[in-house]
């Protein structure tokens, strides 16, 4: 199972990262530096500006290094790639999203002052990434993905500053501008990649019991912190108490929808691994633009629901539809997670922006209705003189420009990374650490990832 | 190992668990909504509720749903089983707990107001439920467990009024509300369910190495997030730094009096790994009814070794006796980890008051005792004209209705889980995921999971 | 594979730290109390100071018991001994700490206030230990791990106070006081416990892909929790902020530069497991002690780049050179992951001191200078009269204290460990989780762990 050394250019990946972090190191040099102290600035304040997000940002970080690492280990023979890969492209991501945000929005007197929120901002645009990898999970060299991350981050950043800044969309949690745009930044990638080839099955790509249950480990950790991420940029107070609330009801109704959809799905009742450990994370994809409005908890419920069960219909239906009618490709099935349930959200955050607006309009006099009085004041002070009706097409414009964006960015990208030089592996080598990384050769010393059935076939020829 | 589909009826978990999800939506829509945000309450103090209560709330979460799901992978072949059943039951009692709540206690105006602290309430509720469960892991199917909960979850919260509304018990970590009524409900619905069966090792039952290892990880993520548990609903302040302080001290000592107790019982001094799961957690059951009473350092190291050592002692003499003599199954040993230190805790909480009364009393003149005076005084305002020896009666009354209802609850329970068409699984399909989840049948494509036994048995036959 | 149980005297362990827990709870008995809750004390200032540490502290028991203990699982059949070993250790460690620092330092009265900040600086000793055990897992009994710690932790604490109280050294994150002082200490210990014999390559040592993965996961939750370890000893505000961007600024840098560094390494540009394992935590050692400095953005992600590569550098010329001239054996490359990037903080941290004086004299006359004003106040009312060169000259000196002191501390210990009665396992029994646990026999049920080679041996024996 020894892979010439030929078949994998051994320069190109440290080459490219080297580079990129000597230019960062230059860039920092001459550009960034840390927000000064000055003595207006209370001390307290910087302290409960910490004490405030620190922990939120902790928990991003765990769900994207451990949580999402652990869920893409499901491939029994990729598990090495799939934690390490999204390991270096979540930093690579970063690093260069900091970059583009400076040069974008904070060059002032020719320095970037760099904080906590700063790199916040800056992981969230590197989720994408993260996201968008899932469509060709297994198949494509680390090369190729870093060249992903480079088109992808800037990209990401045009297409947010678009919707959020000119569309003014509402959406806290990044269900547009993040979980959509990346999936068909992913989808788009993915087809341009494997064009009109069907992918066959390939024998290392079907999960085996304990890389599934890894992956269903990853899953909990998503789960888990999932209101972390969506919460962390809301205002704090009422709203951030609510976004909480409602990813919470959201995840908790997605997490027995998934079970319901799933057992009704099979024949004998059983459940899919892949449908749980999907599913349960849909409500949580969806709720994230209706998050801080003025929803009550019922809807947060109903969405979360709705999702899961679109996920898994998605993954039994829809899925294998797509891959013979448009041979598209979509490995860990991103547009069943991302996809589907992004659209929902969206087109939940239409009818919440009417809703809202009806019940402040039924209440005018009174300023403090009893009922999301402060969600929506701040919301209509978001959409001023714009009206709920003008706020509810700039969502649904928003989606409009995430899907077509991504779409045509992400073709225009897969067809780039079919350049020779990016050493995307043979079919017979995908799906298999042991071309990017030294470990024991399984068929010297099967350790527990090898197949007792590769062991006794070994004898079985010596036999 | 194919299994006949007649032997699980597909329909009965998704619809149960689909109308419950129905009937929750529509008690939601008609009953729940948000807190209004009102002009009179501030911002930041809800911003503060937030910072002060969510990280606790999400380190709980891992503990429900990252931890004690691990913890009860030990058993090799149902790993998916353990850790989706008991996320499954997590959403499951917490929704459920949440529309018992609010009909009960929060029903005002026709509306029930949510949030974060309803939700943690509901949260503990729920835990109650995945203890009991460990009494009959791996033996009961997903309905039974389903049925369980829906029973449990009334009962708990009926028990629970009586103990700290009715009577006035303290125990702000769940020793006896929690710990000691869940272990005495499972073992109650254990004894009922399998009646005087002697249940016999089934060949899946016994850990593997790598599983007892996730299992080990597991305890070590509850482990470190304990205190959490205990102290989240403390006081804040003094109050709570104490219930922190306590717990560490007593999972500390636990840790290590587990390691003595278990090499001191084997002949070879060598340490049982399932001594070790639970062992280092038993302080932490035990700490919970006196985390924050004027209790001095010391008697949360003693109490923390002295149920350590009563855990491990049930493991190796009280659990196989009960097997023997009253043929109680108890799968995962929860009388060792819950019943047992909760029982030694709950009687140390009747010390801790008579000790703290003396105390008090003999620096009545001096409002600002040195040791103690703060909890002392909370405390006494707690009890108020009882004093200290009817608090004390009061601790242990407590926990005779906790023990008393649970079992006769459990008892009665059990007798439900009968029922046939709840589809117990046949003996022969214990423990074993592939029952319940689309999985690699393992003796076509033998996985990590499975022993390089079966892959060369196979083999023999073929040779 | 059975041991026979005279190989390990089976009362040593349990009676060592039974006496210990004996004569710790004497201790707290005597001299240990709560603080007084007293009425000058504000109890919303106790809560803070709560919400401010607890988060942290609990990030930091992460690191410790879950990150450090699965990092080390790298071995495929010492995975329970590993994660055992690490955990007892670690509360071990804490508790001795917690009463020699009482001893030393906090004995007013004759009482010792216990509060959440000295748990933390024992948690802090105790790190030393679980460092320092790195050079030398697998080859020692769980006896003379005990007997480390023992003499470990008082070492520790004298060093500690003459770097950081006497000589006056800046270490906020540790990176002298704990990481170069525990790299030494440990590479002492294994010199004088091995002597002059080179440790031949044991068939247990190789890590399988499988115990590879969970040491992955154990390096990235380390990496995620890192800045709470840098940042909790900081002072509140503008220092604790910059704390932490510098280590996420550092760690960032690391894994990008590992990745660059163990690719151009390898022939066919493959990564190296032990590389990523390690390297990745790199300039989170490094970063410690100039983490609240004055040093610009820049500086901590050369940092973090520099000490990855040295650390890679490192595991692939240096630890080879150190067994075959020194025959000095560092199971786990404790030198490539603390000492060497230890080195280079502690040199960081001498120019950073030089530097940031440079920065404020010319800036003299107006006390609010724009650049890392704040902090260059706040170091410069530490060193005072000394100015910046002695405080460069004080860090120096630190180092070389640290590096001599735990030398010679280490050879003294390891000498001791050789004592017959601490029953250092036979060669033939490392590596072996068998030797302190009662597992499944693995020749009798080969579980997932045990290769399929053994159980296709075991058949053609048969057959």
């Amino acid at each position: 199972m020894a892979v010439p050394p030929s078949t994998y250019p051994r320069c190109l990946l440290p080459l490219f990262l080297g580079l990129f972090q000597a230019a960062l190191l230059l860039f920092f040099a001459l550009f960034v530096t840390y927000d000064e102290p000055s003595a207006q600035k209370d001390t307290s304040l910087v302290a409960n500006q910490v004490y405030s997000t620190f922990p939120f940002f902790q928990d991003i970080q765990v769900m994207l290094v451990v949580g999402l690492g652990l869920l893409l280990t499901f491939l029994p023979h990729y598990g090495f790639s799939s934690l390490t890969h999204n390991f270096l492209l979540l930093n690579f991501s970063m690093q260069w999203a900091l970059v583009l945000q400076g040069l974008l929005h904070h060059f002032h007197h020719g320095q970037i002052h760099l904080d906590l929120h700063k790199l916040l901002i800056s992981e969230f645009a590197a989720v994408t990434v993260l996201i968008s990898v899932g469509a060709i999970l297994g198949r494509a060299s680390p090369c190729q993905l870093l060249v992903m991350a480079t088109c992808e981050i800037p990209i990401y950043l045009a297409s947010e500053w678009v919707i959020v800044t000119c569309l003014g969309v509402l959406d806290v949690g990044g269900t547009i501008t993040i979980h959509i745009f990346s999936c068909y930044f992913g989808l788009g990638v993915s087809k341009a990649l494997f064009r009109a080839t069907q992918q066959p099955l390939h024998p290392k790509e079907t999960p085996t019991p304990s890389s599934d249950l890894m992956s269903l480990v990853g899953t909990l950790i998503l789960w888990v912190f999932w209101p972390s991420f969506v919460a962390v940029l809301c205002q704090a107070g009422d709203a951030q108490h609510r976004a909480i609330l409602n990813t919470l009801l959201a995840m908790s109704a997605s997490a027995i929808t998934t079970v319901v959809a799933s057992s009704l799905l099979d024949r004998d009742g059983k459940l899919r691994p892949g449908h749980l450990q999907n599913g349960s994370l849909a409500g949580g994809v969806a709720i994230g633009v209706v998050a801080d409005m003025a929803v009550p908890p019922v809807a947060a419920l109903a969405l979360g629901s709705l999702s899961a069960a679109v996920c898994v219909l998605g993954f039994r239906f829809l899925t294998p539809l797509l891959g013979r009618k448009l041979t598209l490709h979509d490995q860990c099935g991103i547009h069943n997670l991302h996809g589907l349930p992004g659209i929902l959200g969206a087109a939940a955050s239409v009818v919440a922006v009417l809703v809202a607006s009806k019940d402040t309009s039924g209440s005018q006099t009174s300023q403090l209705s009893p009922v999301g009085g402060n969600a929506s004041e701040m919301v209509e002070g978001q959409w001023g003189a714009r009206g709920a009706g003008g706020q509810a097409l700039c969502q649904a414009a928003g989606l409009a420009v995430a899907v077509g964006a991504s779409l045509l960015a992400g073709l225009l990208t897969g067809a780039a990374l079919r350049l020779p030089c990016l050493a995307r592996p043979p079919e017979r080598l995908c799906f298999d650490d042991s071309l990017y990384f030294k470990i024991q050769d399984q068929a010297e010393s099967p350790g527990p990832d090898s197949s007792a059935e590769e062991g006794a076939l070994a004898l079985k020829e010596q036999v």
